[in-house]
């Protein structure tokens, strides 16, 4: 079976967030000023097989532990969505 | 109204992302034969003030397409959440 992980990685609430700062300051010089916090974070769509949900979730744990997030300042998220198997060009 | 928005930015499905497809080789190369693709993006959380839910939406649709996406390479989706009012410390 494919399925499609939808990782969301962000800063822990405790880190600082030089980028989201850098942003909010790009966005008050615009001219935009309702603005309050940002924060940025990364979001990955990950296409794998396996064989089953519980399968797949392990396994993107395991991703997301050993390379895609630093567990010391970022925590994560992800959504599991069953993909039909079918051929799609790209 | 306090508003909180979740900004999800990816490279257009036709763009290249060689961020992705180094990831994808970095996961193949600590073990994992599962992945097929890798799609690497940006992932915001924006609190910001309007007067409704409808403001609240035109203004972080212009704030995307004006700073945070490149909208020839990029697209963009967002959700926004109402934040109940309060003081939080952080």
């Amino acid at each position: 079976m494919d399925y499609l992980a939808k990782i969301y990685i962000t800063l822990k609430p405790a880190v600082n967030d030089p980028q989201g700062v850098t942003v909010l300051g790009a966005l008050k010089n615009l001219g935009f000023t309702t603005p309050a916090n940002v924060r940025v974070g990364k979001y990955l769509e990950l296409s794998l097989a396996a064989e089953s949900q519980d399968a797949a979730k392990t396994q993107v744990d395991e991703m997301c532990k050993k390379l895609l997030a630093n567990i010391v300042i970022e925590q994560y998220r992800f959504d599991l969505e069953e993909v039909p198997a079918n051929t799609s060009g790209g």
